[in-house]
């Protein structure tokens, strides 16, 4: 990892995504002022922290000296006000509501350093909606993490509408430098990107169980042991490309018809979400998942991306 | 790798997807009898072997005696007659015509031992169809994998209508028992299931680009940098079980009113695939791979998804 092109961060909300952002920024060196209007979600997230760094010494993650040195960069502020005070990039990570966020940010505006940037983790509002009308509307941006981020890299970026793109810029590149995968959104769409691409595959895997052509684990299956693994190296374009012999242009014209036709017999209509339909799946999954508890998958999950992660480091795509 | 279930089988038909499969047979202690009617697509797929077993113990994916083993397991044969002799299973991959697979099986049909299972790695035709009329329908099966097998372990399967369960239980155990990831489909859909999943993608990708939300290469990293970083563990009804504490049915049930909406927000027109689309994707395919060749990323793609796969193995799902 490059050192941070930012030095001095603050987090505001250290809920489960801002807690997850705080070890983003510390680990990659930055001074990292945190505030939560509810002390309690301070404390809470101090200790998740402590947990953290602990099991990643234990399974040599990291060294108990690096695991030090990156906490003692997190400080823990009692007012907005002091917390912003040389910061020069604010992660908002408060409740997904447009009234809260619109009020956190009119303080934000007031309370921070005049060239701060001040981004969003926000995962369904518009920013433009967040911003509207303050006077620093300009430096405000969406910056969409993925849970967690401190696993996932990707980060979905958007500027106002007139926002300054130097602003939007110098945040892309901060991003890159903590070791985040920014991505340019260029105007707002319900679900950003990847919610979408998400709902098209839950969509279809929810017709497939439902019509009875397979069951949950089958469906799981043919992505968790063939789509995923290409998905998880290349995304959807990448894995088209790679596909022809030509790449993606052969491709394409070679199977436009073939998926014309797929894509038409795809069923358009919405799946019921009712109570029966939630149970079947429902079963389906505790049939796939035996015992394990979520929490256990969830941790062996992100264990395994990251060593997914630093296999694609020490492998870089040619 | 347990021992294979099934000691003898016949590879018919030796192209790319033909000469993959012997190399899956080979490798889990198969005898693994090939046969392709142009004797030139033989000497083709023997070369490509070689190159992979050079490369592989190069790259110290096994040592030289384990590829001269394998190796050793692959006969090649003059006649279908010969090569069926003894065969348990037989897997065609011949060319994906009906015509064509109809009356290759009808030889198979003919020519094999009463008892062997007759395979097809169709892609889009329905078995029920390619063995309509033989004596030996009820032994006929679907066995799709994905390209190529001996990367991708999901193989989706089908019986014909009143096909012999006992024929596709054996046939799904000795897949499980050479590595393969068997599942099973009910009933014939166009695109299987795995082609409908991919087709979703590809459709809501296209839309994002197409619309000016976003760029090829911001498409491909949300999946590649986060979402297809999951499905290469969970597929999807996995990894919607654990975005939620309490799994699934809390997903599910909180977010069935979001899914419904982002649902209905997605494109439900088919993307043109006209030239100026086709290119327009290419361009920015070319400004996100850089000079690198489609070979180049498809062998560095299967090192990969091999080392991943090392890593599911040796870490296993709790």
């Amino acid at each position: 990892m490059s050192k941070p092109t930012l030095k001095t961060v603050a987090v505001v909300g250290t809920g489960v995504i801002g807690r997850s952002w705080i070890l983003v920024f510390a680990r990659a060196g930055c001074q990292t002022r945190i505030f939560d209007q509810d002390p309690q979600q301070v404390k809470k997230a101090m200790i998740w922290l402590d947990n953290f760094f602990a099991q990643d010494v234990k399974e040599r993650f990291m060294t108990a000296s690096e695991a030090k040195r990156q906490k003692k960069r997190v400080s823990v502020h009692t007012s907005l006000e002091e917390t912003l005070k040389g910061a020069e990039y604010i992660q908002e990570s408060g409740p997904e509501r447009l009234d809260i966020k619109r009020s956190l940010f009119a303080s934000l505006d007031k309370a921070s350093e005049q060239m701060a940037i001040i981004a969003s983790s926000t995962s369904t509002l518009d920013i433009e909606e967040i911003a509207a009308g303050l006077r620093g509307k300009a430096r405000c941006i969406t910056a969409h993490p993925f849970n967690p981020p401190h696993v996932l890299p990707a980060v979905e970026m958007m500027p106002t509408r007139n926002g300054d793109p130097a602003v939007f810029e110098a945040a892309a590149e901060f991003m890159k430098s903590i070791g985040q995968k920014p991505v340019r959104m260029n105007y707002f769409v319900t679900g950003y990107l990847a919610n979408r691409i998400q709902a098209a595959v839950v969509r279809e895997a929810l017709h497939l169980v439902n019509k009875g052509v397979a069951d949950v684990e089958a469906v799981d299956t043919v992505i968790s042991e063939a789509l995923g693994l290409r998905w998880a190296l290349f995304g959807n374009f990448g894995t088209n490309h790679t596909n022809a012999d030509q790449g993606i242009r052969e491709y394409y014209a070679r199977y436009s018809q073939a998926y014309k036709d797929l894509m038409n017999d795809l069923d358009p209509t919405l799946p019921p979400f009712d109570p029966e339909m939630i149970e079947r799946i429902g079963k389906g999954v505790d049939v796939m998942m035996g015992p394990s508890s979520v929490a256990d998958l969830c941790r062996w999950r992100d264990r395994m991306v990251r060593k997914i992660r630093s296999l694609k480091e020490q492998n870089p795509r040619p």
